[in-house]
């Protein structure tokens, strides 16, 4: 029995929360251990990482931005992905290395080939063996945002050309790697969601 | 009028901060705007990230802590020492880019290209007009320290053999940009050693 690390990506609304909740109770159910996790923050030094690029309150430029999400990468990964792939346990990440290419690559001023190359350098080329993108049109993500209470971060309140560029990228990043990729429409009941990634799950574990 | 650009390096106890304030009086003497500053933490946001590193109780992996430092960096030179220079003002840092390669690259596991090429990113690749060494053997280092009564911070809790290396290593960057650098013995005595910097600091202004 071997590890198995599935990244979940997509808008701040999309539902990754959700899905991953599902998916972990069938895993369970299957007797596996399931570690959740997610960056940033998915560390205690990761949670002060996350603290600064996304509450501090002056600005912060796109390569120390860049360079603050690497850290983190590289800490959690180090630290609490591979330690528990190597045990055998099933990993579930919100957001991983698309997430910055998408956002601080494709989205902001540098580019994606630079963003992936210092996540790679991070983490010494980890990559996991799926990624469900939940794609979602920003204005239906924003419309889900809003019905929510809480005060938005500092990304969440970009304006909506970023969250259109995000979502550009987020969907030519899975047209590159339709191996690694499943890309699903987050506007489906959650149910159905849940059983696509299933399915695809099963046969990678198949 | 340009502006100057000044940084001193050495390990601690080799007497950094006097020679950086001796050389402030004497800037300021002749009526210049100066700027003293360090890393990491010479920002807000370097400060938070100066604690995480230095401070942090548990494990942090190289590559985690060499892109703390360049996040720390980036966002220092970026917000605070470009700005400075533009302004025609002088900047005298404590610590830079050297530090991180005879620290993280040569001290520990990861190559001094990819420490260096990662500060090079992280900067658009700035480089100090004058960079002044404070050679001193570690033992001596020590013997200075402990007669201070503060306590030690995660790195200068290392060992003795990680503190020659990191001699060794300032000492052979500094031979490969012998126009950047200036070596000075420490042990010297701090009002000769500010004088040979102000010769060296005369003939970059004239």
């Amino acid at each position: 029995m071997r590890g198995i690390w599935i990244t979940l990506e997509g808008g701040d609304g999309s539902g990754k929360t959700t899905q991953a909740a599902l998916l972990q109770e069938w895993f369970e159910a299957q007797g596996r251990t399931v570690v959740r996790t997610r960056e940033p923050g998915g560390t205690e030094v990761g949670q002060l990482i996350r603290d600064i690029v996304l509450h501090h309150r002056g600005e912060i430029g796109a390569r120390a931005e860049a360079l603050l999400f690497a850290a983190d990468r590289a800490h959690h990964i180090a630290s609490l992905v591979r330690p528990a792939l190597e045990r055998g346990e099933v990993v579930i990440q919100d957001r991983y290395l698309d997430s910055s290419v998408a956002y601080q690559g494709a989205g902001r001023v540098l580019g994606a080939d630079e963003v992936r190359g210092l996540s790679m350098w991070a983490t010494d080329g980890a990559l996991p063996d799926l990624t469900v993108l939940l794609d979602l049109d920003p204005a239906a993500a924003r419309a889900r945002l809003d019905a929510d209470d809480k005060p938005f971060d500092r990304l969440e309140a970009e304006r909506a050309d970023f969250h259109i560029r995000v979502r550009e990228a987020y969907l030519a990043l899975a047209a590159a790697e339709p191996d690694r990729f499943l890309v699903l429409d987050a506007t489906l009941a959650p149910g159905e969601l849940a059983a696509r990634v299933r399915e695809r799950v099963a046969a990678l574990l198949g």
